[in-house]
């Protein structure tokens, strides 16, 4: 006789409590399945993954519903770079323990912004694991065929354009940290706020996918620091680049820390973290790029142009002298 | 100027010198984007994820190579039971450091038996952690649309089918251990290899996914012990079952250390990380089902019938006599 103790494992159990409620898609099977569906349609499929580990992408104090929505909004801020609209995700938790008040605070953030951005849970893995909590997401976006915008396709002349500001993220980690920038913002909370915000919940740019696809020859997003990531880019088209560091767009806060010398010009391009768009448009594109970009409410800012040859790309200041950076991005390694 | 220091980071030339050899399909991109394409096709796609944790799910003492086919099989395995076709697959790989021959060992493999498996590398992403290494994969398979073999298919009268032989790799973990099966086998290498090797390097049924589609009323993974997988598929199809002990198909080595008591039923029944497939076929399938099987060259063998009712599934001697099972599985929390 089985045991009346015998029941769904704790594994299963979880999973029920706190992921079943999100798992509205029809191709989720309610998640009592081993696999998930996406239809067969029209569309490529764009698959990108991204995983963050405490205390290297987010810290241990940071609270359970940030974590979730960087988790999520890191793999939509790649699908927007590719100019794919989301089509949903899955997921893999490695946690200490199954902690409730912890799950259903980093449950309901996940819900919330996989409906905000029409990126439905599909399925997932839970593990225990003695180290660092860590979420891994594979994402998947879909567009019509061919239509993927890749890191290839840069060609000199092109304009370099860049979303949002940048290096916020990496100067919420100071203040995080307690850092310099801490120390220079000790009585300006809504610049503190508004920088670890920042850090902690990016904003991924998909509102701007379909006019990065109609207009942009390549693109990626600003993950491991503007410098280094257009490095990665001019190299993967065979291009060099250079960028007027004054046009490289700051938020005021980055502008104060970076006035009173808290922050240095290198934390702020190769700080990571920004999960902004980086794209190149032909001249001839620009104006339709800049017109879709307000049709969408995102700011967007020209910041160079594409050069030929295989130089490192050059950073130069308002006088035309180029700015030595001894770090170009975060590595891991 | 740009510093002549200035170079990719660490990750990417970890990904260019070990993972971009594997990345042999076009949709990866040779690795070199933010992202990958599974084109658009006729297929459903379908989308498992999988993971797996040092300490957890293979031992700090198993070899890279071992690894790297554990984890890319546990996906594969998810593949054959859902009835489908392998079509890629991304990774997150998560290491405390960068040791050149453990990747070299461990990326050699995966790609082998990304090729024996037709399930290229799609792209991934590597990150570092202080904790215990993980290795969690999302595998993609395809097939036509709306014939994914659910869970929820079994029907009271279907007859329950499971491949290959059950317990071996919970056997192989005890051997590993230094438990009692190592103790009753310290005469007989070639079992404690052959456990060993169970537990390390699953042999998943892709060559019986065509077959599982074609007559298979539901199905799934034997992942986490035969017993509570099993109780998992009759939930789902709202079926309770019966199962004759006496024809779980066993391999020699478990025949002799159950019959000198070095190891129980339930460790066999219960014990996990078999990667086995566990169907449900109606009576009238069975001879194509069996017929298919042995076309493929995978072993199958008939354990039992669903039942109407919502039982926990009962587990009967050849005397017809229930036996208890104080778990069904293994669980992670």
């Amino acid at each position: 006789m089985t045991p009346p103790g015998a029941r769904a494992s704790g594994e299963d159990s979880l999973i029920a409590r706190y992921f079943r409620p999100l798992a509205t898609d029809p191709g989720a099977f309610n998640l009592v399945d081993d696999a998930a569906i996406l239809a067969a349609s029209g569309d490529d499929l764009v698959v990108t993954t991204d995983a963050i580990v405490e205390g290297v992408h987010f810290l241990p104090a940071d609270p359970p519903d940030t974590i979730a929505r960087k988790a999520l909004r890191v793999n939509l801020s790649d699908l927007a770079a590719k100019g794919a609209a989301p089509a949903g995700f899955v997921l893999t938790l490695a946690l200490h323990k199954a902690d409730d008040a912890w799950l259903s605070s980093f449950a309901r953030a996940l819900g919330e912004d996989a409906a905000a951005f029409g990126c439905p849970v599909l399925g997932g893995d839970t593990v225990s694991t003695p180290g660092p909590l860590m979420i891994s997401i594979t994402a998947f976006g879909r567009l019509p065929p061919g239509t993927m915008v890749r890191r290839t396709g840069a060609k000199a002349g092109d304009r370099i354009v860049v979303t949002g500001t940048i290096g916020d993220a990496a100067l919420g980690l100071d203040v995080l940290r307690g850092g310099k920038v801490a120390a220079a913002l000790a009585g300006e909370a809504a610049f503190r706020d508004g920088l670890i915000g920042r850090y902690r919940v990016p904003a991924p740019r998909n509102a701007l996918a379909v006019t990065v696809r109609d207009h942009a020859s390549a693109a990626m997003d600003v993950s491991d620091g503007l410098a280094g990531d257009l490095a990665k880019l001019c190299a993967a088209s065979g291009v060099s680049a250079r960028i007027q560091v004054d046009a490289v767009p700051l938020s005021p806060a980055a502008r104060a820390v970076l006035a009173n010398g808290a922050a240095s010009l290198e934390t702020i391009l190769a700080g990571g973290d920004d999960y902004e768009v980086l794209c190149t448009v032909a001249e001839n594109r620009l104006a339709a790029f800049r017109a879709g970009a307000a049709a969408a409410g995102v700011a967007v800012a020209e910041i160079g142009t594409v050069l030929e040859g295989q130089a490192v790309p050059a950073f130069v200041d308002g006088q035309g002298h180029a700015i030595a950076l001894s770090r170009l991005s975060y590595s891991h390694f």
